[in-house]
C-alpha cells in the first residue's frame, strides 16, 4: 500500500510547526473518505482511444451520506484560472458543495461528470424528473504520460472511486487522478497532509488533498530550501520525436475540515492554501489551472435538501481566532504537495515518455546542506 | 422554419427605441453562426432512458474558424448561480472563448462536454497530447417535459449542432436546447434578438440568444405591462400524479458584438443583460441559474493560438461611449426573451405533462388596452 | 416635514404586488434610523469655497448601539463601478457592517470619512491606540447644482446628521445628501420604500434608501409606462456658460432588513437591488456609480466586537424561501428612486442651474393614458 | 540618506534568481517617482492630538503628468481585507488608475483624500464643476507608535508628498506612510525592489514598493530561512500599561511596471505579489488588510480623460509568456518587505512603546548556518 511508502517525514523532513492528525491526511478529518480508480494499461507508441492509459479519478466525501441531500458549506477560489472546475456558479451561489468532489485528467471532464450525475439519480432517482445537479468535477493535465484524448476513465472508474471510498491513509502519487501527473519536472500525483487546531479545548482539523502536477525544475523549494536547483538532473525524458507539452500544469487543492465555518471563512481558507503553493516554489505559471475548495462538514453545519429548514442555525468561529487555522491551512497545502512528490515513483508512458521519481536520498542530502534535516 | 411564425414585433409591440439588425436576431453580428438539435420523441409516462425526450443541444459559432485555434474576447457574469457554466475559470483568467457556446438541459452537460472535446480532438489532434481546451457548456432544466435523467442528448446531436451551423434567421421557440423549457408558466426555449449602434459612421450590432426557462406568471411583464397579472390561466398541467419540478427555472443570455471591446467591457455588457431580465418580470428566483456570457468577434480583437503573438495589440471602444452599447444590451435581452415566449408553441412531454403557448390574440388584447400597442 | 408632501401612492401610482411597512421607508425595518443634515446656502455664480452649496450628507444607522462594537451582517455590490464606497475591502473580508453608512457628494468622502473617524473615537476611545476603523461612506455627484469643490460638508453637519437620527417618516427629495442630486433630468435625491415579507408566520421588513443622481430622460419608466418619452420637457437649464456636467450621474442603494440572513444572501438582494433600478429605465449608464449595500440588523445575527464569541451562532433563512424577500427588494428599490423623484422639488444652485420638479398632474395623467392609475 | 543603508543584497543575502533594476526600487520602471513625506514630532504619553506623532503619507506616481487627465492600466486584489484601499469600485469597473496611489496611516484615510482632491482640483479646475474624481489611498496601522487619531497628516504633507517625489533610490524602512509600522516584532516600514525581463530583446521592469507592517515573529522567513524562529527576542515592547493594538497588521503592495499589460493582466500581477508575500512568512492573518495594486505606465497603455479617444488601441503581453513577469512579481514582492525590515531603525514613540530593528549581524550569522550567505 502507498501509505507505507516513506513520506516526507521519514525522510527527516518538517513542514512548519503545527502536529498533523493521526494519518497526516485529509481523513484526519472525521467523516472524510477518500475514492480512487487508477488506470494503467498499455506501453509503447501513443494511439489514440487505445493508449497507453495512465490516468485515474479520486472522490473526496465530506460525509458518509450523499452530498446531494445533506450538504456542507464550501468555497472554491481560483489563484490561476487556466483550468476546470465544475458546479462553481452554483457552488458561488448558495455557498455549499452539492455532490462528493471529483478529480480527473483535462479531458475526461465530461465522461466523469456524466458517471457522478448518473451515480446521484441511481441514489436520488427524484432528480431528473423534479430535481437537478450541478456536481464538481476538477482536472489537472496528464498528457505527457496518458493518451489523455482518449477518454480511458469510464463511468465504471468513477462508480468505483464513488462508491468504495476509504477512511485511514491515503495512496500518494501515482494514483487515482493524479496518477499521470507530474511535478517540478519530477513524477507528481496525489499528496496529502493535515493540522490539528486546539480552539477552547476541543481539537479540531484541516486536511488537505492534492492533485498535483505543476511547476519548473529549478522553483522547487521544499521546507525554503531550493532544491530544484540543487538536483538538476532527472528531468522528464521524451521518448519519441512527438512534441512534450506545451502545457505548464496545475493543481487542484481540496482543503476539509470539521471546523464549524461559514462559507465566507472557507474562501479566506483557499487564499491560505495559494499562500501554501507559493512556499513550494510555484509562481502559478501562466498555462497552469490553480484551483482550490475548501468544505467544512462540521455537523451542525450540514443543512438537508431539498427539504431544508426554513431558519438554518449555523456555528462558525469568531474570524478573531482564525490565524492558526490559517497557518494550518498553509502547512498542510505546503505539505501535501511535498507528499505527492516523494511519494511518486518513476512512471513510463505515452511514447515512452519517461518522469522520474524525486530521489529521497538525494534530498535528504541536499537538506542536510541547508540545516534543515531533523 | 419557425422564423416565418410571428414574432413580437410581428404582433406591433416593439421594445425599446433602439432599431434592430436585418433578422433581429443575434446572427446579425457578422460571422455569428448558430447551430440547433431539437431532440423530440415518445409520449407517456416517463421511463428513464427512454423518455419521452423534449430537449437538445444549441452551439452558437462566434466566427467562422476554430474557437479554439482563434480565441476572442469574452465574460462570464451570474445575476443567480444555480446553474452551470462550464469553462469559467478558464475564461475569467484570460479573458477569452475558445470553444463555441454550448447549451443543453442539465444533466446533459457532461455529455455534451465530452462531445465537444471529441470535435475539437477531430479538428486539433494536439489536443490531447500537447494541448488542453476547457469548453463553454451552459444548460437550463427541461424536466418538466423531458426524461432528462435520461441522457437523450448524444454526441451526434452535438456535432450536428456543432458541424451545421448556420446564419440568417434562427429558429426560436421549441428549438435546440430550449425544445422543453418553460417561461413565465408558459412554453418558453430559445429567443433571439439585436440591436445596431452607430459609432464614427460605423455601423456595429449587438446580437442576444436565450434559452429561456425561468419566471412565474405572475411576473411576466412585456414592454412594461403586466401581462402575467392579466392572464392567468393557461398554466402548466401536471398529467400524472408525479409532484412537478421544484426547479425555478433558469436562463442562458447569450451576448454577442462586432464592436471593439475588451473582456473587461463585455463583463459590463452582461451586466446589462441583467437588467434586461428584470424588464420581463425576473426577480432572479431562488433556483433559477441566471447567467450571461458576452462575446466579441471584431476581427482585430481575435487572437490565434497556441501560436499567440508576443504583443497583441487590440482596439476597444472608449468606455466614454459605452451607454448606447449598454441600451442596446438591455434592449436585445429583453426582447429575445419574450421572442422565445412568442415563439414557443404547445407541447406535451412526459407523463403528459403540457406546457400552453401563449396566445398572441390575448397578447395583443391586454397590451391595446394598456395603449401599449403600435 | 417632506413626509407629507404626496408620495407616489399618493397620487395613485403603485409599484408591484407586495405590502409596503407603516412608513413606506427604510425605517419602517425595526430600530433602524436616518439622520440627514441638509446644506444650502448662497445663490449666483460658482465661486469654489463660498457657494452656492446644495448638498448634505445622510446617515443610516442599522441600530440603536454603535455599530463599531455591535457590528451587523452585510454585503456590497456594484451594477456600475464609476462611484466611490469605502470599507468595501473590510466588509467583503468579514461580511460584517462596522460603522453607519453615510452619503454625501462625491468630492466630500474625505471630510465625512475623517469626521465618521472622529464621531466614532469620541465613542470608542481605544480606537486609535488599540484598535482601527473603516467607516463606510458613499457619494453620488451634485456639481450641476452645487459648489461640489468647496467641500461645504463639514464635521459638523457630519456629526449631526450622526448625533441625531430618527425613526418614522424619512424626509425625501432634496433633504440629506441627496439635497443637489438630479433623476432623469429632472431634480432627485433621497428617496425610500419598503415592503413587508410574512416567513412562518412572522412579519419581517426589507427597507430600501436611496440617493439617486441618474438616467436621462427617455429612460425614465414607472411602474412600466415610459414616462420620460412622454414628459420630454422641463429639462434642466444651465445658467451660466459654463458647461454642464459631464458626468452621467450615480445612485447609492441601500438595502435593510430584519431577515435572519448571512452576508452571502445579503449580496444575493443587492442583486435584486439592481434589477429594481433597471425597472426605473436605468441601463447604468458609463459614468453611473451604482452602488448597492445590504444589512441584516436581526438581533441575533449582530456580533459585538472586539469582544467576538469564540464560535458565534446566527440564523439565517434557509435559500429556497428566498425568492419572494428578492420580489420585496426589486418593488422597494424601484419605488424608493420614484419616490425621490416624486419628492424632489424644483431647484436653482450654482451658476443659476435649475433642476425641475417631476409635474404630478402630468405624471398622473400620463399614467391615466397607459392604464396605470389605480 | 536611507538609500545609503546596508539594504538586504549588501548583507550578503539575494532573493530568487532574477535581476534587480539599476535602483533595485519601483523607480527602476521608467516614469514612476515616489514621494514621502515624514512626520516625527514629540514623546512621552499619548495626547490624542498632540502626539507623540511617528507617521507619514507616500505617494507613487505612476508618470510625469497628471493621472488624472492621462490615466494608466491598473488593477486592485485582496489577500485579506481587513484594510482600506479607496477609489477601489471605480478602478474595478474601468481598469485605469485617475490618481497617484497615497499610502498612509488608518485612520488618516480621510485627510489625505480629501488633501488629494483638493490637490487635483489645483491642477483640474473643471473638477467639481464638471468632473470628479476618486482617488486611491490606502493605509496600514501605526497605532503602536503613533498617536493615529491625532490625525497628524495634514493637507501640507499630502501636498508636500504630491509635490516632490523623485526617481533614483527610494528612502526606506521609517520614511512616509511607513513611518510608524512594524513587521514580524521588529520595526517594518516602506520597502522596495525591483525584477528586469527581456521580451524580445526590450527590457522591461516590475518594481514593488511596500508599506510593511504585518507578521507574528515566528512566522518571518528570509531567503527561506526561518529567521524569526533563530532571533526571538528584541519583541515591542510597550512603555506603559495602556494595552498594546490588538490589531494583527496589514500590508499594502504596489506592483508597477512598464511592460504593455491590460488591466486582467495586472490582475494577475497582484495574485503573485500575494506569493511573494508568503515567502516572507505571512499567512495573511485575520486582522491584516493585505492589499495589493499594479499599474502600467507603457505610454502606448495610457490613456487621456476626458478627451478619450473613440477607439483606443493597446497592447499587451500574450499570455504565454507572462510566467517570468510573475517570477519577477513574486521575487521583487518578497525582497521589497525584507528590505524595508533591514532598512528599518529602531524606533520609540507613544507611552514609551518601542520597536526594535533586525540586527544585520545576527541576520548574517543565522543565515549563514542555513548555507543561505553568498
Amino acid at each position: 500500500m502507498s501509505a507505507r511508502k516513506p513520506r516526507l517525514r521519514d525522510l527527516g523532513i518538517t513542514i512548519g510547526t503545527m502536529t498533523p492528525g493521526q494519518f497526516n491526511a485529509i481523513t484526519d478529518v472525521p467523516d472524510v473518505r477518500v475514492g480512487q480508480t487508477t488506470v494503467i494499461h498499455g506501453d509503447g507508441p501513443l494511439r489514440i482511444g487505445e493508449g497507453p492509459a495512465r490516468t485515474g479519478v479520486t472522490a473526496v466525501h465530506p460525509h458518509a451520506d450523499s452530498c446531494w441531500s445533506m450538504q456542507v458549506p464550501a468555497a472554491i477560489e481560483s489563484l490561476n484560472g487556466a483550468g476546470e472546475i465544475t458546479g462553481h456558479a452554483n457552488l458561488d451561489e448558495f455557498g455549499m458543495l452539492a455532490s462528493p468532489i471529483l478529480i480527473t485528467n483535462t479531458l475526461s471532464i465530461g465522461a466523469v461528470h456524466r458517471a457522478t450525475v448518473e451515480w446521484q439519480v441511481r441514489m436520488h432517482p427524484e432528480i431528473g424528473p423534479e430535481e437537478w445537479s450541478a456536481p464538481v468535477v476538477a482536472e489537472t493535465y496528464d498528457g505527457f504520460l496518458n493518451d489523455t484524448a482518449g477518454q480511458h476513465v469510464t463511468r465504471e472508474h468513477v462508480w468505483d472511486a464513488l462508491d468504495n471510498p476509504t477512511s485511514g491513509p491515503v495512496s500518494e502519487g501515482n494514483t487515482g487522478g493524479g496518477t499521470g501527473m507530474m511535478l517540478f519536472g519530477f513524477k507528481g500525483g496525489t499528496g496529502t497532509s493535515s493540522r490539528t487546531v486546539e480552539i477552547d479545548g476541543s481539537s479540531y482539523t484541516v486536511g488537505v488533498l492534492v492533485q498535483g502536477n505543476f511547476g519548473g525544475r529549478d522553483q522547487l523549494t521544499i521546507d525554503g530550501v531550493p532544491v530544484g536547483r540543487e538536483i538538476t538532473d532527472l528531468l522528464a525524458e521524451s521518448g519519441s520525436n512527438r512534441p512534450a507539452s506545451a502545457s505548464d500544469g496545475s493543481i487542484i487543492v481540496v482543503i476539509a475540515t470539521d471546523l464549524p465555518l461559514s462559507d465566507r471563512q472557507l474562501s479566506r481558507l483557499c487564499r491560505r492554501g495559494m499562500l501554501g503553493l507559493s512556499r513550494t516554489g510555484s509562481v502559478a505559471s501562466n498555462g497552469s489551472g490553480d484551483l482550490l475548495i475548501a468544505f467544512t462538514n462540521h455537523p451542525d453545519c450540514r443543512v438537508s435538501y431539498p427539504d431544508e429548514p426554513t431558519i438554518i442555525t449555523s456555528p462558525r468561529l469568531g474570524d478573531g481566532i482564525m490565524t492558526p487555522v490559517f497557518q494550518a491551512t498553509v502547512e498542510a497545502t505546503e505539505e501535501a504537495v511535498i507528499n505527492a512528490l516523494v511519494a511518486a515513483e518513476t512512471m513510463t508512458g505515452r511514447d515512452g515518455n519517461t518522469a522520474h521519481a524525486l530521489p529521497h536520498d538525494r534530498l535528504r542530502e541536499v537538506m542536510r546542506r541547508y540545516n534543515r534535516l531533523q
